[in-house]
């Protein structure tokens, strides 16, 4: 099941158009945080259809409780650094706040001098795990989705904080779709690809983690308990703006594609001034 | 204004009793996050009244989206811990699945062998903070209530990551009430206070703060947009269990005492093994 949460309601994909469903559930998010399952969105009667590309897509987790993400998971990432490989998973925590719809803007502010992407493979948590073991893991995901993991690397080297260089209001966006694990092509080979201006510049699948999705969510839920609705994002590969270089400019188009989801297209907005950013809401509500 | 949830709903206090209000909200953090203002709750027709040692009191603000932290914002612990004063606010996240009800038994897992309390002046985000100045800051501030913001210390030595060290289920007890900002006998010099089994261990006020509420949450806010809801945990004084050399027993008691806010009282289980752990609910649910 391919899920959106449009602002006409939630709707599932199907034979290439939206089918918006009778349910009263603002976004996925929520339904998952109230303690459904995924399960009662398949069998939702249909309100109507409309053609995918009239819908107007917003987040599809609202504004989640929390997101995790983690550092330097990939192989391909690490040899193009010239690290080895980490024992244990480096793990933080970023500002919800964070969170963009999908094909919004994200505005950079000046503090921000050497803004980046890193295309992931996000896991929207659907049933509550804590001290789970590796094979616990895959039953409770409730679905994927695509995130683009945002980060002011100054502000990284300065602070050497995650949570300050990635909670930028829209640093976080998170979309376009929710692919269920049972419609994913081949679940431990997830395909991520990052595009800046149409050119590719990440290419991996989750076959190349250092710690693969079971690994990394049982070993993050010995510190914490992860809940219906939090997010887990799951590390970048190779092919960063860090690695190539080259950050962020006024007017680039970065797209993520995930297996099985829609791709989360953002536009990048450099103002030369940060008059009037402070009250700008970047992005629809996503409560 | 000081308020309450329970297991009635949601209740201002006046006269030493609880009136509980007209109101489908199921807690005050809930009335923040759909935008509403707690000025709201004040003109809330009342349902009935009860004593107020009669109700069972829950997660006030019920499981926030963003629970950030700093280390090291005291002139009093800079000076029993021999160090120097930070130039910045030492800023971290938490995850707010930790967040314990008022009055509910935190159960300590045994990977965390040196378990700490940490008595805390919370501020509760009622407006948009995005790069405010100080003078911005108390306008957007919804109330305070008291923290207890528990560390491992041994996963904090171990892991260098405040995150994991924090983010136990049951780690961030939160409450036992709201106190409007009008309310406060002083808003510059709030009073905290920790016990554990009866005896003061942790005696100050945020007049001994580094960066004072205003500075703090404004320094935060250059960096991420902290929204209706939010909560900040703005450190802890002098006399934690790393302080005295001396970490949780089982049974210990913790009592954090905030001016204007009912005790937040916290029961600590170290069970010999953690057999069980994984699936218990350390507390009533706090959607």
């Amino acid at each position: 099941m391919r899920l959106v949460t449009t602002q006409a309601g939630l709707g599932r994909i199907e034979d290439g158009a939206i089918a918006l469903l009778d349910t009263a559930f603002p976004h996925v998010g929520a339904v998952l945080e109230q303690g459904g399952s995924l399960e009662y969105l398949a069998s939702c009667a249909v309100r109507r259809r409309i053609p995918l590309d009239e819908a107007t897509l917003v987040a599809p987790l609202g504004r989640p409780r929390a997101v995790w993400g983690v550092g330097l998971n990939y192989l391909s990432k690490a040899a193009r650094a010239g690290r080895g490989l980490p024992e244990q998973p480096i793990l933080y925590l970023a500002a919800s706040s964070a969170v963009l719809a999908p094909g919004a803007q994200v505005v950079i502010p000046q503090a921000a001098t050497e803004p980046d992407y890193e295309g992931e493979i996000a896991v929207v948590v659907g049933r509550r795990l804590y001290q789970a073991t590796e094979s616990e893991v895959w039953p409770a995901i409730a679905g994927i989705t695509a995130a683009n993991d945002m980060t002011a690397r100054d502000v990284m080297r300065t602070t050497a904080v995650p949570a300050l260089a990635k909670s930028y209001p829209g640093f976080t966006p998170l979309g376009a779709s929710i692919c269920t694990p049972d419609d994913l092509p081949d679940r431990d080979a997830i395909r991520v690809q990052t595009r800046v201006n149409g050119e590719l510049v990440q290419d991996d699948t989750s076959a190349g983690m250092i710690f693969p999705l079971p690994d990394l969510l049982s070993r993050l839920s010995w510190f914490t308990a992860l809940e219906p609705g939090d997010v887990v994002l799951t590390g970048t590969p190779a092919g960063t703006g860090q690695d190539r270089a080259c950050f962020l400019a006024d007017g680039d188009e970065v797209r993520v594609e995930v297996d099985g989801v829609l791709p989360l297209v953002t536009r990048v907005v450099r103002p030369a001034e940060d008059a009037a950013l402070r009250d700008h809401r970047l992005t629809e509500p996503v409560s």
